[in-house]
């Protein structure tokens, strides 16, 4: 991949900033990528997109930051509707969460897309994650060679590709590679209820904490509570 | 489909309100959709869809306009990017033309996706044309059909699918159908350069007057100039 463009979607949370460490270890040239879409904790997501790309050396040339608001107009998530709870962890649930943005991962790779098709790059290292991802059905690997279907259809270039290098693994897997790869996990944020520190119940919260309890080591960002999600050992 | 939502998305062109029309036949509650990428034209555009919701009777509440302007951002095209000249019409080109906006449909039809399962709408139409369409990769039947299996995947609700009726339709055959349904043809605009009268020279304005001219009717919207591009007959 030396000498080869790639952009990396980074909202800033641990499974984007270990696919931007996976990223750079195939020596492309990075771009990246956050997209607001008017969620909640867009500031200290944002912040945390700043400071991971500060530590992978990205200039300002490189970086783009879009806005895709329009989902909030649209509605029907507890992430950008105001009017809808969000839910509490409960790890156990299948059902599709209230978090839930209705088709949003195909806004999110759309952009890149075109991004891409400009800036010349071929790949787009996107973060999702099937097995933590709590049922979204747009997180699917099937779901991304489908993507990548349509984009072989629908562009000039024909020859960009989405790719998940983290999509089968679990959360502690996610972080053991992270820690092998030096990737700067106490930079990253990843609640949906608060800014100032992760409320420690929401979902990703839950998700989050749970893995580093099954890694055994401390996450090093602050919560207001801590409480215990991995069984005990 | 009586009794079933749909949405269409109106740019505020023939071809889109043709698909209305269409639509419009099979009974389904219609929402209308508009587009805003920051293309030059968006004041006229925005007119003509308000002109054809109006027609067609669609209430505020089923209205939704969307900004995805940061396809602006991204640039690489003549319609956002006010840098890229306008190409003037060369209907015997085949090469990809300076209006593509990379991955454009794929966006579109995203916020169509996302607000079709927020509101249980289970159809979305789109005015796609495969033939008058300059070579757009994005307008071709299969990136349709790999759309709606992306969709199959990506989505909650599983069943909704895209519709292109007018896909393989000459231009002159989708004026004949608007002319058979009563379409409003003259709330339409197509221009890539001017909102006042349309250009006439740019690659939408030629196609639209080639159409017409093949038809045999005058165009009933007002021009700069008039060339002929249909072959006298």
């Amino acid at each position: 991949m030396e000498g080869m463009r790639a952009i990396v979607l980074v909202s800033g949370g641990m499974d984007s900033c270990v696919t931007a460490a996976i990223a750079q270890t195939t020596g492309a040239e990075l771009s990246f990528l956050h997209l607001n879409y008017g969620q909640r904790t867009e500031r200290r997501e944002l912040q945390a997109f700043s400071d991971l790309a500060d530590f992978y050396a990205v200039p300002e040339s490189r970086r783009m930051v879009a806005s895709i608001a329009h989902l909030a107009a649209i509605g029907g998530s507890s992430l950008t509707d105001a009017a809808i709870p969000v839910t509490q962890a409960d790890l156990e649930n299948t059902e599709i969460p209230s978090s839930y943005v209705p088709f949003r991962n195909a806004h999110i790779v759309s952009v890149g897309v075109s991004w891409a098709e400009v800036i010349d790059a071929k790949r787009i290292y996107i973060g999702a994650v099937y097995e933590d991802s709590s049922g979204y059905p747009d997180c699917r690997p099937e779901y991304y060679a489908a993507f990548n279907h349509l984009i072989a259809l629908g562009t000039a270039a024909g020859d960009i590709r989405v790719e998940t290098p983290i999509i089968t693994m679990t959360k502690d897997a996610i972080i053991r590679k992270g820690l092998e790869l030096n990737a700067p996990l106490h930079l990253t944020w990843s609640c949906y209820q608060n800014e100032d520190r992760a409320c420690g119940v929401c979902d990703s919260c839950a998700l989050r904490l749970r893995a580093f309890q099954q890694v055994g080591i401390e996450d090093p960002i602050p919560y207001v509570v801590r409480p215990r999600y991995a069984a005990n050992t």
